[in-house]
C-alpha cells in the first residue's frame, strides 16, 4: 500500500487563500500566522511524522487491536513507542495553553496537523486527542489545585485523559445516566457505576488516565440538571490503584486500534476517589464545551479519513490496468475509464469541501477565542454555533460515502481484508455516530441554531455565500457563471427550507424534525459548495495574474466545476424534501412499520 | 438477534397486485399461477425453511466463516446439514426444466423463494444458486453427452456448479483472460491456469462439482474472440480427483461463510480434464446467458439483504428506549423519534421499490421465454434488456445504503460486531462489484441498450410510467396527485438526460460515460417511484372499495409519499448531472488528480 502522503499544497491552499491567515495573524498570541516560514515548517514536520511513524502502525493496528486481560489493554505493538515519539516532538500539546507550557498554537494550524495524523492513524490519535479537550474543561472550570495538579501532567503526556459518558441505558440521552457520586468529608466523592464506549479507557501509553467521568450527586435531582463532572484518576497520588476497573473492550468494525472500554467504578467496594470539577450539577456545561470541540474533531477526522481513503483509490486507479476506452485498442490504467474519473473526482472534490469548511470553522473559533472586539468575537462564535452541527453531520455522511466509494474503485480486490481498501470505510463508519449521532446533530441545528434565534445566525451568514455568487456570476468566466448559478439555486432552496423550520417547528416540531437530516446535508452542500466557489475564484484570479502552480489551479477550476454539477444539485433536491417531505414520516403508524 | 420474517404480505401485494400473476397464468407451462392456494403454500413453505433452517446458520456463519486447507474446504458448522434439507425439500430445482426433473417453477415464483432465502443467509445462497444459470448454459449449448450426464446430477443436488471467469489479470476485461485449453485426440480438453474470485469453488456441501470455466483453445484469436467454455468436473467420472486445485480462499469483508476460490487447472502438469460446451471461440455468448441471470440474481439479493436490515433496524427502534420527543416527558423507544422513522421509512419505501421492479423484471422475463406471440416475447425481451443493467446498478447501490443505515439506526450499538448490525453492510458491499460493477452497468446501459436501438426500448417502455402518471394525477386524490406530479418531473429529466446520451455518445463516448452512472440512478429510482406509483393506485382503489387490510394498504399509500418525497426528487438532481457534469469529469487531466 502506498504511503500517506500530506496534500500539503492542498492545505496550503485554504489556509492562506481560503481562510486567510493574513488576516488573522494580527489578532492577539497570532504571532506564530505572521511567520509563514514557521508555519510551512510545522506543516511540513507534521506530514513527516504522519508518514514515518504514524502510518506503517496503521494497517497493523487495524489488523493485531489492541487487547484486554483482567489487568488492563494492552495497545497494538508500536504504539507505545509511538506514543513516546510523539509526546517528544511535542505534539500532544500544540493546542494546550501556553501558561502551563503548551503550545498554544491557533487552531486553524492544530486542525491542518490533526487532519494528516487522523489521516495516517485514525485509531492512534483517538487517544492523545482526548487530552486538549480536557485540558480546556478543566481551565475552565476545574478548582486551582485541580488545575495545577493535573493540567501539566496532561501538557507533558505524562497522563491521557478520557471522556466518560455513556452508560448502557444513556446514550444519545446523557440525563439518563445513573453513576453516582458520594461526598465525602475531606472534600472528595466516590463515585460508583458503570460506563460503556470508553475511548482508550484503559492502556499502556502512558503512567496514568485522568477520567472526566459525569455522574450524579447523591440526592441531585434526576435528569440532566443533576449532572456533576469529576475528575478520577486512574491511579491516585499515592501509588494506589483507585477503584475504576476496565471490565472488557469492544469488538468493533473498525478502530481496531483504538480500545472502546467498559469502566466500572467501585467495584472493590470502596468507590473511585475523584473530585468535582466545576460546580454541582453544571457537569453537563463544562461537558458541553468538550463536546463542541470533540464535535468539530469527528468532521475533521472523517475528512481526513476520506482523504487517505482518496490516496489509497487514486493509487490503485494508476497501477491497475484493465479494459479498453470506446474505440481504443490496448488497456489502460483504470484511472483513464471516465466512471473512475467519476469517482474519483467525487471523492476529491468533497473531501477539498469538507477541508476548507471546516478550516473556516477553525478560524472562526480562533476569531472568536482571540478577537479584541466583543461583537466581531460574537458574531465568529454565532457562525461556529449554527454551523458546527452542519459540520459534523456532513462531512460524517459525506466520509463515509467517500470512503465506500474507495472500495468500489478497487472493484473485487476492494472487498478483501488484505488490499486495506476496506479499512477506511470501517473506520469512519462511527463517525456519524458518537459525539452525538447525525440525527441529534439535526435536531440541534433545527432547534437550536435556527429556531432558537429566529434565523439570526442564518441571516448573518447568508450574505458572504451571496456575495460568492455575485463573484461568481459577475467573474465574466462562463465556466465560473454556471458554476454562481448553481450555487444561487441551491442556497435559495436551502433559505426556503430553513424558513419553513423555523415557522412550523413551533407547531410541528415533529415534523419539521422529519426532515432536519435532508435539511443539514443540504446546509453542507451548501456550505462546501460556497468554499469551492471561493477556491475557483482564487484559482482564477491567479491564473489570470500568472501566480501559483498552473495544473495545479487548473485542478481546483475543475474540481470546483465537478462539485458544482455533481454535488450542489443534490442540496435543491434535500431542501424540497426537507419542506416537503416531514409531514409523510409522521403519517406512518407505528404498528404499520 | 430477532429472526428473519419473511415479508409475505409484501410480496403478495407485488405478486397480485403490481405483476399481476392472474395476466401470466395462460402462458404455457404456467399453471401453477392459477393456482393461488399452491403459490401460497410455496410462498410459506419457503418462508419457513428461511426462518428455521437458514436464518439460524448466518450469524455463525459469518462469525466461523469457511476454512481451508490442503485438502479443500470445510463450510461453517451446519451448513452440510443445511444443504441436504435444502436438496431433500427440492429447493435446489426449483427454477430448472422440467424435462430433466427440475420443477420448472416461473421465474417470478421463484424470485420470491429466492428473496426470502437469501435475506435468511446470503452466503450459503451463494452456492445452490449457482446450479439453475449453469443448467441452462449446458441446455443452450452443451451436447447430447454432456447434457444427459451433469443436467440431471445439477438437478438431484449431487453436484454443484461454479462460474469461472476471472483471472488475476482479467476482471472486468474478460477479455485478458489466459487460461488455456489444449485439445485431445478422444475430444476433450486439458485446461491449464488460474482463476480467482470463485465462489464456492471448492467446498464439502457436495460429492463433486462442475466448474464451468472459460479459457482459450490453443491457437485462438487474442480477446474476447477467443475464448470458449468448458465443463470441468472436480472429481472425474473414474472417481479421480481431476486436475484443478483449491489453492486458498479470500479473506474479505462480509460473505465469511461464502469461500471464495482461487483455483488452479494444471498444477499437476497433466492439465484439468474438460469438454467444450457449444462453440469454439463462443463462449463469452453462453457466459453472457449466465450473466445476464446472475446480475438479476445480484440485485434480487442485495435487497433481500437490505430488507433484512430493515427488520434489524426496526427490532432494535422498537425495542431500545432513549430520548424524550420535544414536550415529552418521558423516554421513549426509539422508533417514535421523527429522524429514525425517517430512516426506517428510507429503507423500507425503497425496499418496496426495488421488490417490485424486480419481480416486475423476473415476470417480463416469464413473458419472454413462454409467451405464444413472438412480438410480445421480443417487446418483453426488450424491456429486460434495457432494466437489467439498470436494476442490478441501482438496487445494488440502494442496498449498501440502506445497510449503512441499518447501522446508524443501532446508534453506537450498531458499529459492534455482536448486535450483528454491521454484518447486512457488510455482505452487501460487494454486490455492486461482482457480476459487472456499476461502472460496467451503466456503460452497457448506455452502449448497448439506449445508443444501439437509439432509445426504440426505451421509449417502448415510457408510455407504461407516463400512464401511471396520469392515473396518479387524475386520482381525484391530493395525495397521489403530488406523487404524480413528483413522478412526472423525475420522468422529463430522466428522457432528456436519456435524449442527450444517444445523441453525444457518437462524438463524446467519454463525456456520456462520465455522466453515466448517475443516469443509470436516476433511471432506477424512476424505475422504482413508477412502481410505487402503481403500488398507490392499488392500494387507494382497494381501500376505496374495502378490499384488503386498510392498516397496510394505508402503509403502502404512507411509502409511497415517502419515496415520493424522498427519493423521487434525487432522479431530477442525477439526471441533471448526467446531462452536465460529464465534461468536469474529462476535464481534469490525468497527473493532476
Amino acid at each position: 500500500m502506498k504511503a500517506y502522503n500530506a496534500p500539503l499544497d492542498d492545505i496550503r491552499f485554504v489556509l492562506w487563500h481560503l481562510v486567510d491567515l493574513d488576516s488573522l495573524k494580527n489578532l492577539p498570541e497570532s504571532d506564530v500566522l505572521a511567520d509563514q516560514g514557521l508555519t510551512d515548517t510545522i506543516l511540513e514536520q507534521a506530514s513527516r511524522f504522519a508518514t514515518e511513524v504514524l502510518w506503517p502502525l496503521d494497517s497493523s493496528g487495524d489488523r493485531q487491536g489492541s487487547r484486554w486481560n483482567e489487568k488492563g489493554v494492552t495497545t497494538a505493538p508500536g504504539f507505545v513507542a509511538a506514543y513516546r515519539q510523539f509526546v517528544e516532538a511535542g505534539w500532544n500539546n500544540i493546542e494546550m495553553p501556553g501558561e502551563y507550557g503548551g503550545q498554544d498554537l491557533p487552531q486553524v494550524l492544530c486542525c491542518a496537523v490533526q487532519e494528516m495524523f487522523v489521516a495516517a492513524n485514525k485509531a492512534f490519535c483517538m487517544c492523545p486527542h482526548i487530552a486538549p479537550a480536557a485540558v480546556r474543561a478543566l481551565v475552565a472550570a476545574g478548582s486551582e489545585p485541580l488545575k495545577s495538579f493535573f493540567i501539566p501532567k496532561l501538557v507533558s503526556g505524562e497522563y491521557a485523559a478520557t471522556m466518560d459518558l455513556t452508560e448502557p441505558q444513556a446514550g444519545s440521552d446523557v440525563g439518563a445516566l445513573r453513576t453516582r457520586a458520594e461526598s465525602q468529608p475531606d472534600g472528595s466523592y466516590r463515585l460508583f457505576g458503570q460506563k460503556i464506549f470508553i475511548t482508550f479507557g484503559d492502556h499502556d501509553l502512558t503512567e496514568n488516565i485522568m477520567h472526566l467521568v459525569l455522574a450524579r450527586i447523591t440526592g441531585a435531582p434526576a435528569g440532566s440538571k443533576g449532572i456533576s463532572l469529576f475528575v478520577v484518576p486512574k491511579i491516585l497520588q499515592d501509588g494506589r490503584r483507585n477503584d475504576v476497573l476496565c471490565t472488557g473492550i469492544e469488538h468493533k468494525l473498525g478502530n481496531h486500534a483504538s480500545p472502546t472500554c467498559s469502566l466500572t467504578y467501585g467495584a472493590r467496594g470502596d468507590g473511585a476517589v475523584g473530585w468535582l470539577v466545576g460546580q454541582e450539577n453544571r457537569g453537563l456545561q463544562s461537558m458541553f464545551v468538550m463536546m463542541n470541540g470533540a464535535r468539530f474533531n469527528v468532521g475533521l477526522e472523517a475528512m481526513a479519513v476520506a482523504d487517505r481513503a482518496y490516496q489509497q483509490a487514486l493509487a490503485y486507479a494508476r497501477e491497475r490496468v484493465q479494459g479498453r476506452l470506446v474505440g481504443g485498442k490496448v488497456p489502460v490504467a483504470i484511472v483513464e475509464h471516465p466512471d473512475v474519473r467519476r469517482m474519483l473526482l467525487s471523492m476529491r472534490s468533497q473531501i477539498e469541501a469538507m477541508r476548507a469548511v471546516g478550516y473556516q470553522i477553525a478560524a472562526a473559533r480562533h476569531i472568536a477565542d482571540r478577537h479584541l472586539d466583543a461583537k466581531e468575537r460574537q458574531a465568529q462564535q454565532a457562525f461556529v454555533d449554527l454551523v458546527m452541527p452542519v459540520f459534523k453531520g456532513w462531512a460524517t455522511e459525506t466520509s463515509i460515502e467517500v470512503a465506500s466509494t474507495c472500495i468500489q474503485v478497487h472493484g473485487g480486490a476492494g472487498y478483501l481484508d488484505d488490499h486495506g481498501a476496506t479499512q477506511p470505510l470501517r473506520d469512519v463508519r462511527i463517525t456519524s455516530i458518537y459525539e452525538g449521532t447525525t440525527s441529534i446533530q439535526a435536531h440541534d441545528l433545527v432547534e437550536r441554531k435556527l429556531v432558537r434565534d429566529g434565523g439570526a445566525a442564518y441571516r448573518a451568514w447568508l450574505p458572504k455565500a451571496e456575495l460568492t455568487v455575485t463573484q461568481l456570476v459577475d467573474s465574466g468566466s462562463p465556466e465560473l457563471s454556471d458554476i454562481g448559478r448553481g450555487l444561487q439555486r441551491a442556497i435559495e432552496a436551502l433559505t426556503t427550507a430553513v424558513e419553513h423550520a423555523i415557522a412550523r417547528f413551533p407547531n410541528l416540531p415533529s415534523e419539521v424534525l422529519a426532515g432536519s437530516v435532508p435539511l443539514l446535508r443540504a446546509f453542507g452542500i451548501v456550505l462546501g459548495g460556497w468554499q469551492m466557489g471561493r477556491a475557483a475564484l482564487v484559482a482564477q484570479r491567479c491564473l489570470q495574474q500568472g501566480q501559483g502552480h498552473a495544473p495545479f489551479l487548473k485542478a481546483k477550476l475543475v474540481s470546483a466545476r465537478f462539485y458544482s454539477f455533481h454535488v450542489t444539485p443534490l442540496a435543491v433536491s434535500l431542501a424540497t424534501t426537507a419542506v416537503a417531505g416531514g409531514a409523510s414520516v409522521m403519517a406512518m403508524e407505528e404498528s404499520a412499520f
